[in-house]
């Protein structure tokens, strides 16, 4: 059920090139990634983990609200990341050119059926 | 000459609350803030840029480019952040209703002028 929510959002975005559904402790529950494509997504998730439960801890320090919402930019990629509970995220990959207005409104979206799985 | 690009990119963006110029070891070079915020924007920038210097390295490690944007949605904020040269960084604090679009826009165009000025 979470794979079929995952390849939804990846094959809809535009540019969509690996969905996954994962705990703060990077441990993944499940994904779905475009085959042959040169980064190791599932590397990279366990890895924007740590950095999640950082801002996290800061965005409570700040006591700016619930952390929601992350994206990160980088030279070939965007990378959009949404809570889902308090220990569920769930990570968006996208090539440069993929559409990141629509990848954040189908996260937006979706988080509420991921979060209902979860429960 | 960095508070007038602060200043103007506070002013025009919509539900802009502040904006700062700084290095990843947390010392601000220039800064501009609305009066009467209740948060801390200044200790918020020194809190990311730790976080942003865990991001640069994982994207180091991944080898999907350089870092260019980091965004962050709270309950209450949104904080956009900006690559200006490999040292410094520009972070702009929006409003939850604020434009999100825009503000992307505006750091994106005028991280080129405060890079001149860097250098």
């Amino acid at each position: 059920m979470f794979r079929e929510i995952l390849e939804g959002i990846v094959e809809r975005v535009g540019g969509g090139i690996g969905a996954v559904l994962m705990g703060y402790d990077g441990i993944a529950i499940d994904h779905f990634f475009k085959p042959c494509e040169e980064i190791d997504l599932q590397l990279a998730a366990v890895e924007y983990a740590n950095v999640l439960k950082d801002i996290r801890n800061i965005v409570e320090i700040l006591n700016t609200g619930e952390m929601e919402e992350v994206s990160i930019r980088t030279g070939r990629y965007f990378v959009i990341i949404r809570a889902v509970t308090a220990e569920y995220f769930v990570a968006l990959t996208l090539e440069q050119n993929g559409n990141f207005g629509k990848g954040r409104y189908l996260l937006q979206r979706e988080a509420q059926s991921l979060r209902e799985g979860l429960l």
